[in-house]
């Protein structure tokens, strides 16, 4: 699969924000009284472990808002495998352009390639056999640029937000029967998924009786997900969610889930280590 | 010491970006749906793990843009350290804004609460003999909030941006001599920090002789650091950099250096898991 | 069904910018010149039409934005039908601002009541046989505000925007085949709602043999709706669409149909009458 | 006459918001899935009805801010005419960009057109004997764009906000007789236009007296009109208001009015139908 | 004549944009380490000249922005006379919240009073006998402050942009004859006023003859304004303009011009000087 | 040393906001009517005194964001000394944008090269023995424009906000003592500059004994700060504030202190007079 970048008007904006927050009021001190204006230089990105690569788009962007006469060049591109000291991607111009939009890039380089490292060691987990998906669980703000890293991680992406799923929990629960929160989304919502967390096999049965699109198995064992499974019958969708590890998936993706659910993609991300190497 | 929150406008700004990108066009459709507009509700945060909190001025933040009758209260405040199933805080009101605001506050919540959890533990390794220090090695937008969530964490803020001190790299020595650079730099700059960064003692005695503020040892063994630091006699700062671990602090906290900075408070953060449980 | 407001931070940013826009660089120059600051005043909002009534909150916005003490309150709310006279709701404060305000208020709700009431007669014409839905033919900038004020006339909304639902048209089948077309969108999006626009029988065919979520029949006449509802044989929902007006939604409201899409819902809305009475 | 586009930084904006609110977090799934990034396409905007041509700024813009190599041309500009099925421009480049820009630019350019060709109906119809002027009753965050589309309909723009001109109405003179209100505009706001609403022929010959500047005649027969004129002696300016449509606008030109402003050129418009048609 | 604020959204924006450029990403670092969290305090404005004052609202909501429950007083208002040592208003909350607003209100306040009391200076010298008036020359995103400042010091306010009225100069007269640029305008912009510089009096004739609304007299000698003004016997307004100082401006009062405009009511503002007092 | 312009991102914005703020709804109204879209012009910029340059990037950049194919070049740059009458650059390109953005492009360009020619003048009082410093007397908005002009004067950068130094004044020392409120700082801020005002010698020597970076000697006479330089003996920096005037500051310049600070560059800033002459 092709990975994605997230929308045009999402990398532009997020990019002016972060050099906004690097720049301050007076810019690279350091660059502007250290290195002269006409000075050029060259830089290659090189990754400094295995892992997947992600946020070029957003990396490219951010030296081209600093001057838009840069040139920057990817050998690689998002979804591409990493090996440790592969040459990613090249870029050419004033040196000091180079050195100012250093760091805003590989911040947005390095997170977004261990989003998707991250997301990959899951998807290699899951053998194929369930697929893995992100949760509304992202950083605040970034959650664009997160979804495309899943997706170039070889996962795929959940509900965007609150508006466009419905996705019925223990709280709502609390407040109507199962069978009149679906028909009330339904009747509300027509034709949007719907989608029911199930904390027993009793509300798994009773999640099927409604009909909705999907339940959500919260914290159960593989076991317990394979005897829901069982009992939905290949009518409704499953997704497992809760503490599953990189040590458990493996047992869920057997368990004959449709999708795995992994907060970890996006709350609990290891930088993915690159370097900008002058020539 | 007492914990400090970012800025208000930067509170106000990063939340309201972060429940635009929740909320959508609709809005939470199925709390709409499912839950009475006329309902009250409560719940309480509850800490699911040990640690230390931050980012209480975020999560009430994103209940009041929703509503501002909304009623938070909190027990406990940033910096203070969380036993796991400690209260932290509570919410009353309308039942539909709480369980709206829910994941956008507890995203902010845990993320802070993670980074001041992480510090703390390096500050702990740090045995109060060298001043843990975070970098620019922020995930983009969040730099505020993160800056404040390590000193809730009990680490200190290294520069702002690249406009409030002078850090000269490899990159720029290869431009200039360290003490040509330095003089550029207190030439252009006066009254403001010049720090080196040295990956050898050879220049670290060229950094003393440029009178810096503070040199930036970067990958060096702690027994290199307690060269440096015997060289430099006191004159100038020293400040340890690259690779740190929980593991390696110790060794590196009887160096006799006065900082550790730790990319990983920032960059490689887990989530630090809080709850919001209905009562 | 109750009306919903659109997300708060939509509604408190378009009516900045309508402010913004209708107040210029000095604000109101007549009632500034020509009322004195400590006066106050009282007005009622009259329908001077029957139809539906949507856009309160944005109007009550719109005042609060000018002086947080402005006292507005709504006899009717979104959704509720109004006859000709009737007292919606009623606005006390100083003089000025109600003044100041009164046109940006009134253009959101005479918008939204125009957007509500003219969904209220297509409803009313579809004999609650088939559901009526907006489109993504909205006016830019509005979408939220119109897919408010289209649930406040009792219609249903489709999709929020490209991003949230797959809907595979012509251009897109020029590329690829049917089949291959909703086996890629499967593949790189699963669990979310993929529609075919079909422009024939055979296609309608070939969708349902894909097993797609639903088909968007375009300018067919009733008849061939019948035809093609009868081979879907009700696994896959059916949404016509192209150039449903009043007089021909009840023979598509009879032709077994799930959704009929009306882009005049938004695209071309006769504004909905409504006066703000000085008492 | 030429008509002018809005200022290029309103442009820029709306259409940037426009977009946004289109794209979402993910971008257009459905063309992502379906076509391959390096394909191109090359279409043809399609005039579907008879009408005058508005908003190509605007619908070059959103394809140019998803991609700025993409090539658009225009045959015909901003106040020309169209029969329907005339070719108005043309657009090449990659295929995704076409197809994800599409809506968005015919969204704009539909309703400018259709705000022109409306216009231009009024103007018809005025045979040339008064100037069709628009009013502060515009969609919310779009006057500037409908603002230049009543201009390349040949209508004429009234003051743009509360800030540029003197408009006293019934409510300002509730407060203070009519000569004491222009007194005290004339002495606020020198050199300014003041303009004052009139319901009878005695308010006529008192703003006439008090020498204002125009006179807004509210809902007025083309009879009392003529006889206002006449009491006026071409020293003040008429403006009619008030329910003139296309049926009685001949009535009220031939009734010595200078002006005849509209609310529903801009609060109550039938979309012009574009098509953009694959080549 | 009572002082307008500026627009609410104005202050609100221009205050938010203010704070953030002085909080930075860490905030008042000082008052936040020597000043702890719980300390109340309460300070005085004091007038250290003799001026006049404006600008209150922004320094009101400099401090509301910080802390909402920030008590602000004023015992003066936009447009009062000040003499030195005299108390302006007051100041009780948090110490905290006091000393981090203070430099932000008051560079809001005194360039405002700035403003109106150099104004204030002009209108003075002009003896009642001319108006004085702003230009465009206005420091860049400040222009509805300067303008609301202009009015407290008694001056009154020129178009407020490029977009409410026509100024023809010298640049559009080399294009077209003054006859032929009126013509256009007119008929472009109807019943807007139209305005041309001329720099001698064949010019003065030949804008009389175009019946324009004002001329404007650029760089012209008392002697020559009140030849000019002689010539246009009453029927066109005049406007002198170009190096107009506190020394020349009674000889143009006396010319029979009506309006003076002096660009160094807002480019060329001394500060005046406004201490916040400690109490 | 060479003159550095403000960050891109701080140049872009302020911009924005400029044009939007004069070109309002419609546009430059004049120039649309009277200026033939395809007539093309060519102006130079003309210093009109003799002063110091600063603030082309952003000229350049008004005219960029109106039209992208204007040709600004310049003959001299920022920092550059101007002799009345010189040249300083030129533009070519459609004549109505040249027209348009000529206002804000002057409005910025001659604020700071007022900026410029303000603090070089204090710069050669100095006579080259004491460093001339900005101060956050900045004018709202517009603080890193104004630091690069500074710059471009000879002048150099104080802190840029209150986030990036530690500054102890009198309110903060009315809390707690000198040396507590020294430690409190250090240890909250370690590696930041800790600058003290005082009144009094005492007070001098309190701060030598507190260990701060610098002294803030507030209103004393050149002769008292001699005597505090004497009894600093070098260890900490001087800055002397308050009152310093182009007449004064030969005196200060000779007391030994390292800095003087002057608001009067930023907060009272006459224009420099700079015209856009038509070729």
């Amino acid at each position: 699969m092709t990975a994605f970048d997230p929308p045009r008007s999402v990398v532009r904006r997020l990019v002016e924000d972060a050099l906004a927050e690097d720049l301050g009021i007076l810019g690279d001190i350091t660059s502007l009284a250290c290195v002269d204006e006409g000075l050029l230089g060259e830089a290659v990105f090189v990754a400094r472990a295995d892992g997947v690569l992600a946020g070029t788009a957003l990396a490219t962007e951010a030296f081209r808002q600093l001057d838009d006469q840069v040139d920057v060049q990817w050998y690689l591109h998002d979804g591409d495998s990493l090996a440790s000291g592969a040459h990613l991607g090249r870029i050419a111009g004033p040196l000091r352009v180079i050195l100012t939009g250093e760091r805003t890039a590989l911040n947005f380089l390095c997170h977004c390639s261990g989003v998707a490292s991250t997301t990959h060691r899951y998807v290699m987990a899951a053998h194929g056999k369930v697929r893995v998906l992100d949760t509304r669980k992202t950083l605040p703000g970034l959650r664009a640029v997160q979804r495309a890293a899943v997706r170039a991680g070889g996962g795929f992406n959940h509900r965007d937000s609150l508006s466009d799923a419905v996705l019925i929990k223990d709280n709502h629960l609390a407040v109507n029967s199962l069978a009149k929160s679906v028909e009330r989304a339904r009747s509300c919502w027509p034709g949007r998924l719907v989608e029911v967390e199930c904390d027993s096999l009793d509300q798994v049965i009773e999640a099927r009786d409604a009909a909705v699109d999907r339940v959500l198995l919260d914290n159960m064992t593989p076991e317990q997900v394979r005897e829901a499974v069982a009992r939905l019958e290949g009518v409704v969708e499953v997704e497992v969610s809760g503490g599953v590890t990189l040590e458990t998936m493996s047992a869920y993706a057997e368990s004959g889930a449709d999708f795995v659910s992994v907060g970890a993609l996006t709350h609990s991300v290891p930088v993915f280590d690159i370097g900008l190497d002058m020539m």
